[in-house]
Parts: C-alpha cells; sequence; structure tokens
C-alpha cells in the first residue's frame, strides 16, 4: 500500500484539536462505544460542473489502518491546557487514546467512480468515539483528491483523446499536495506525470525531458539539443521557445535529421509561450515539410479545460498537453467543500436514532439514516441515483428532490441498479482489496461515457437526478418538523 | 528540525523527471560540477495585493540537508526506458546519483521577511547538477508557505489585532497542504490552529471545542452542552448554531452558568452560519446582560480578508475569527507561480557568464548575474529595495525599473541599507540555524508595520519601489541586445 508511504511516524494527530475533545467527551460520558454511523459527502459539483470523481479513498483506507496514537503523541497531549491553566485532558482520556484501535465499519464508493451531491462517498459506522475521531484525515485525502481527479478529467475531456500530462509538482500545496494531485489525476485521465515519486510509488508513467535553464546554460540553442541528444538520443522532446520559437523549431529539426541519422526518432517539440494555436500550426508544417509527422507537438503555459477547448477551436495542431498549476491545485477552485455528518447513533436503549443537522440552507439539511446509493442504469447510461437507508432497504426508484421536497417524485425507467458502497474494512480489518490505479482510471472513464453529455457538459450542465427514496425522504421531513417544533 | 518529519522514506524523487534527464545531461557532457547560481523569484504579488511574506525556507533548507538517492530510488530509475524502449539513464549516471551529497552555498531570506517581485528569496550557488536538481522541491516548499503567509498577513490584517484561528485542515490539498498551511499562516500572524499536528511539530497553539455533530449525537442542545461542561470544563466555546443560533446562545449562557457555579470561565460561543454580523450583535448583548462579558465570540464560515472587513464595516462583535478553506489553500489564488531561474554560470575557462530568459512579456525576462537584494529603510519605514551583484558590489541606491527599462531611474532618501539574503549553507552543510516560528512571526508583523499603509492596502495598493542597481541593469540590457541581435 504506497499510498501513505511518502509519511514517516504517526498521523493520528493530524486532525482538529475538536476532535480529540469531543472524543474526551464521549469518554467521559461512557459513550464512547455507542454505534454511530457517518457520511462523507459534497453539496454541489465543483468547477461549475455536472460531476464529481470519486478518489482519495485507497489514502483514507491506509490512514485508517495505521491509527494509533504514540507514546509520543500522548505526551503532546498531556501538555495542553485549558482556560484554567489545568490539563486539558484527563490521564484517562489518554490510556483511551492508548488502547484506541479503529475498529468500524466502511464503506466506499470504488475510486474512479462518479459521485454526486448528497452522495454519500465513504460511510463510517461503528464506536462514535472512534467515528467521529477520523473525520478530519478521511476529509482532508478524499476532498482534494476527488476534486484533483475531477478536474483532470474535465481537462482530459477537452483534450479530445490526446494526452494530457500533469506537470504541477512546483505549483502543487505541498509535497502530498503534488504527490496527490498526480495520483488523483492520473484516475481522472492524464497519460503521465513529471513527478517521479508518483511513479515510483505509484507507477504512473513520467514524463519530461528539459527546461529553459538548459538552454540558457548552454547560451547557444542549437548547441543545448545537440548536448541534450548526445545524453538522451531516445528521449528528445525538445523546448523550443527560451528565445524565439521558431527558430527553435527549426534547431529542434537541424538535431531530429541528426538523431535520425543514428537511427532515434525525433519525439517532438514543447511550446510553452506566445502564441500556442498559431505556432503549432507553423511548427508542424515545418515539422511535416522535413519529414517529421510523427513528432509530437506539446504544449504547455498555464493550461486548463477552457483554454484546451479554445486552442481546437483555433485549429491549434497540438498532440499533448502539458497541465500544471491549473491542474493540481484545482486553480479555479481549490477546495471540494466535503462534509461528514452523522446519519444516525445508537440510544441508550440500543435502538437506532435517525440524526439532522438543521440549516436554513436546504443544501445544508443533512440527511438521515445509515445510507446506501443505488445507480440505475438503462442500455448501459446512467439514468439516476437512488439515496436509502440500508436498514429500511431498498423501497423502489422514485427520486424524491433533495433540495426542494415539493419538487414531484420522479421514477426513471430503469434495467439495472448497482449499490455504489461497498464494504472495505469490517471492524477495522480490510475485507476487499483497493483497486490499481489502472482499475479505477478505467472505471471513470468508462463511467463518464456513461454520462449523458448533458450532464458532461461544461457549461450549465443539466444536473444528474439523484434522489432520496421515500422512506428516507419520510424520515428526513418528520425530523425536520420535530426538531423544528422543538424550537 | 521538524520540518519534514511528516516525511518517512527518501524524497529524492520528489522532483520532475526533467531535472533528472538535465542532471543526467550535464553529467553526460561532463558539466555536472560546473559552478552556477539560481534565484528563486515571484512574479506578482499574490491576491492582487502589494506584498507577499517568505515562508517554506526551513523546509527547504531541510530537504537539501537529507538529500540523498537511496537504493529504492535509484532501482525505480533504472526501469525507466526511452522511446527506444531503451534505459532512458545509463548506469553510469545512476552512480553519479548514488554517490551525489548537496554541496551548493544556499542564501536565504529569512522567514518572515517581506519579499517583493524579483527579488530572490533563495540562491543557490554550487555544481550545476545539483544547483538544478533541487528546484521543483524547492518551490514546491517556498511557493505554498509564502502563499499561505501572505495570505494569513491579509486575514489578520482584516481582523484588526483580533485573533485570527486557522480551522483549514479538512479542506486542505492533502495533510501536508494542511501542516504547511497551518506552520505559515502563524508566520504571517495567525494565532492558534487546529491541526493538532501542528501543535506538536511546531508549537503553534491549538484550539478547539466541538461540532455540530456533537449537538446532533444528544439530540438535545442543552443536554449537549452539558456534557461537554461536565468532560472539558475549563475549555468551554460553544457552538450554537446546528437548530436555532439564538436559543443556542441561550443554551450556552445557561450551562455557562452552571460552569460559573463550579468555579469556570465561559470561553464563548462560536458562530458558524447565519447573519453573523447580526448575531454576533444580539449574543453580545445577551452575554454581557448575563454577565458574562468576558466570554469571547468566535465567528466562522467560508471567511476570508474581505468578508471580515465587511463584519467589522457592519458592527459586528466579533472577538476571534476561525478561517478555513479560504485560508489554508488560498482560495482566490492557490497557486504564487514563483521560478527558479538560472543567473549566471561559469564557462569553460572558469569566468561567470551571465544568464539570460528572453520573452515577449517583460515581466519575464530573467535577472542576470548572482544577485543579492539591499533594502533600505528611512526613520524605520521601508522605502525601497535594490537588487545588485554580489560579485560586483552594490552601486548605489539607483533603482531602474525591472519591468519598463526607459522609466527614469529613481533614488530614495535613505538612513540604513540591510541585505536580505543571508548565507544558509555553505557547502551543503549548515551555516546558520532557521529562525524559531516565533522570530519568523515576530519579523513579519514588524516588517509589515514598517511598510506604507499605501502598500498595504488590499486594493490597488501602491507597488513597493523595487529596482536593479546600475551594474544589473545595464548587463541585463547588453545580455538582451545580443541575444536578440543573434536572432
Amino acid at each position: 500500500m504506497p499510498e501513505l508511504d511518502i509519511y514517516g511516524g504517526s498521523l493520528a494527530l493530524c486532525t482538529d484539536l475538536y476532535q480529540l475533545s469531543m472524543a474526551c467527551g464521549y469518554w467521559k460520558a461512557g459513550h464512547s462505544e455507542r454505534e454511530a454511523v457517518f457520511h462523507l459527502t459534497y453539496r454541489r459539483p465543483p468547477f461549475g460542473g455536472g460531476y464529481a470523481i470519486a478518489a482519495g479513498i485507497a489514502p483514507a483506507l491506509a490512514y485508517l489502518e495505521r491509527l494509533r496514537f504514540t507514546e509520543d503523541d500522548l505526551a503532546y497531549l498531556a501538555t495542553l491546557t485549558d482556560l484554567t491553566a489545568a490539563p486539558l485532558f484527563p490521564p484517562g482520556f489518554l490510556d483511551y487514546l492508548r488502547a484506541l484501535r479503529f475498529t468500524c465499519a466502511v464503506d466506499a464508493v470504488p475510486e474512479g467512480s462518479l459521485v454526486f451531491p448528497h452522495e454519500p462517498i465513504i460511510r463510517v459506522r461503528g464506536p462514535i468515539g472512534q467515528a467521529q475521531l477520523v473525520e478530519t484525515a478521511l476529509l482532508t485525502l478524499v476532498n482534494f483528491q476527488t476534486l484533483i481527479a475531477t478536474k483532470a478529467a474535465r481537462v482530459c475531456q477537452a483534450a479530445r483523446g490526446n494526452p494530457v500530462l500533469e506537470f504541477g509538482l512546483r505549483r502543487a500545496q505541498g509535497f502530498d499536495g503534488g504527490l496527490g494531485a498526480s495520483r488523483a489525476a492520473y484516475i481522472g485521465g492524464c497519460a503521465a506525470t513529471s513527478n517521479v515519486l508518483a511513479g515510483k510509488l505509484f507507477g504512473i508513467p513520467v514524463r519530461g525531458t528539459h527546461a529553459h535553464s538548459w538552454v540558457m546554460f548552454h547560451g547557444d540553442e542549437l548547441a543545448s539539443f545537440r548536448a541534450y541528444a548526445d545524453a538522451l538520443p531516445g528521449n528528445c522532446t525538445f523546448l523550443v521557445d527560451t528565445y524565439d520559437t521558431i527558430e527553435g523549431v527549426a534547431h529542434a529539426i537541424e538535431v531530429g535529421r541528426e538523431l535520425r541519422e543514428k537511427g532515434y526518432p525525433l519525439g517532438g517539440i514543447r511550446l510553452d509561450s506566445g502564441d500556442l494555436a498559431h505556432l503549432s500550426i507553423e511548427a508542424r508544417r515545418m515539422l511535416d515539410a522535413a519529414g517529421f509527422s510523427d513528432a509530437k507537438i506539446v504544449a504547455s503555459n498555464d493550461l486548463d479545460e477552457t483554454l484546451i477547448a479554445s486552442l481546437f477551436e483555433q485549429g491549434a495542431k497540438i498532440d499533448v498537453f502539458g497541465v500544471g498549476t491549473k491542474l493540481v491545485t484545482a486553480f479555479d477552485q481549490p477546495a471540494l467543500g466535503g462534509v461528514y455528518k452523522l446519519g444516525a447513533s445508537r440510544g441508550e436503549d440500543g435502538q437506532w436514532r435517525d440524526a439532522i443537522k438543521l440549516s436554513e440552507q436546504p443544501i445544508k439539511i443533512s440527511n438521515p439514516g445509515i445510507l446506501q446509493v443505488r445507480r440505475l442504469r438503462r442500455d448501459g447510461e446512467l439514468v439516476g441515483d437512488v439515496i436509502y437507508d440500508s436498514e429500511a432497504g431498498f423501497t423502489g426508484p422514485a427520486l424524491h428532490d433533495i433540495e426542494d421536497p415539493t419538487r414531484p417524485v420522479w421514477a426513471p425507467a430503469y434495467e439495472t441498479g448497482e449499490d455504489l458502497l461497498v464494504p472495505m474494512l469490517d471492524a477495522g480489518n480490510r475485507v476487499r482489496e483497493v483497486d490499481s490505479l489502472d482499475v479505477a482510471r478505467t472505471r471513470a472513464a468508462r463511467e463518464l461515457g456513461q454520462l449523458s453529455p448533458r450532464t458532461r457538459r461544461f457549461m450549465n450542465p443539466q444536473p444528474y437526478p439523484v434522489g432520496l427514496d421515500k422512506h428516507v425522504h419520510s424520515r428526513k421531513q418528520a425530523l425536520i418538523a420535530t426538531a423544528r417544533g422543538q424550537r
């Protein structure tokens, strides 16, 4: 499991302090072992789009499996004080943490699955002391990688099947911001990364040749290309815009001829500035005229899905897109805003009690129960998802609108139904191995192909139908009425 | 040195592949040991502001000190192939990497310093094989933390001296996205973090009490506050908006009275939704009327510097701001866009040769030489920074505009001058310990206080005067003319 190999030491404290103070509260009241269910969901598809692609599940599960409080962690917690300068945590609570092992049941959607607003991506069921404690880490890992996988899918969609290389490490938000982005971008459809560690840890293909500084060091561009070809003749994609792009293409062709004589192909050229549409057309013409029609034109320079779509509209002759900053930071929306909400907990009588969080904004009212999602397909196409309660069972394909309960119920015609959440951990133990990255990547591509173009498009997509089944809908409305009545 | 303690294993491959292929090129040509100088700079202050605060230096230095290629790393590199399916790297190059130790001289600005466009934040001088290799990691670490320290300074500026708590881990771009953000936000002026690991590793104060789920689990808000007060009586800041905010404040007051009887203070309340200005005024009135004038009102909910400024304009009675997503992802501009450019290298004759990268955009033309920055002050105020060449020496306080060489030269009146870059590593060995976080944080506050309000303001700030001295300016113009003449 390489997902967390970049980390050393304990990550148990990689959480918000309030998770620990709540855990202390549960412990003090003797509630730590009370069973509860939490759902990790998001509320709005990122980037104004119609979908998200689940990622970050594998590192999240790895985190749960290795959750331990070390003596070091506990010694630090023992130093914390409260407003009265007394120790914040009683020693008995630290003993509880020392003995704590993660024993919850965890169900999750397979990585690469399409996920829509309000659908549980991860469901954690078990002692509330533990299930609450892991909120922050699960959100950190799943929010970010889901965001980036989604952004990558959009960029690849814009690239129309041409390979997209993820080049973003230097602009990433920290090393694992970069590493996690490489991983998620590959799931979302990118072909390769510049990040060598992502290649080593995850088996993602790596790509790269040289930078402007290589040319600057040599001063003479032609000499610099020759020196590069001398060292790595089988890996020649020349960056041609250090001084003058058209001249750079001519230099690349000149060295390409020398490579050809030695039996090596000219990989291609890379354009990193200027009018990419115009320059790519010109470069293609020059390369073709010189007999290098197999040489690829790689383009980079702050690209995103909008710019790539625009380049195609301008007739650009680009074979490969290098995408960095805009992809790995999800520049136009750098956070998904996923949440982790209590769905139900057992009372002192052992009976399940559904939970609700009210809000003036209907989108922020939580959905009660122990939730599962059934995905409906017809002719292989996705036609709707129904959120239902696992204990009550699936009550049928009637979709009750989540944000507007007054909307008419809608029942899509469908042929097959598939439950999205699958058991991953049982009593804290792995019951299913996570998919390989390639399986997740293939799943993402397949599900995107099953999604209506109306929902897949970038501009004002049609929301994908997701609703509550009759049971969850009724429970929710009843809980809202009760909670509001109490006020 | 806790800066990289979160990581395990080798980080040598946390780089772009092209750094390795260029290193291979230098090695093949026998140029690896040729001395070169690189500068890490940025081009535009983030967020439309007038300044940035340097951070991420300490982890960058820690990275350089521990740079080693493990057998594992080398075994992976040996598996990479080129376009002809031959090994990408010759075995001799892998031997070079195996033996590689970082032996460059590294100068850097102290963390917490104000830094302006085009100023070197880090300068690396040494064998080009190494100096080039570390580009990606230095950019990743310094770009991100500088961005977040700057955002934090803006948020704290808007908060007018009221404490700002950084609450963003769950929305961060990975664990070290969160951890690095906590560190940088503290340098930028935040008072505390919710991130417990940041507390453990960096000694940053940690804060947190409870979430909505705590109230939802109990169902009854008053009972939930009582249960919390029972467990952690000295750490009671109650989140009051799970059901109805005003009622929540009343419940907090009720439990506050019970706490008072037991000799504990009511820490305060937290508002996390709704009309924060109105609710805070109402809550303040209720708390004061109940004799809890010391209880703090904490506000959160997607806050940033703009919203905080607006809250003050509305007369909000908020004592503490909890800021998450918008801070730790630098939401409105999630990447700084710093670059690492070759300034000079020694030719085969051993003489320094200044380097230049041309561009149609003057802002993207690199500055040649071995650069240092002299910061000029008058009456303790910052009046201008001069970029000069360390070898040529400081030629005087005449500022030549960097982006428009036709602008008149400007010479500010000044009393004292201070060189920004200080030696940190010599031949790869530490020659100066990094400052503590508190020293860096104090420096940031002090330098912000020395900056003109014209440059510090959020809207259309006046650019801070940064120029090239006469020598660097002349060299640059000559190099541009030569390079363009060659075309």
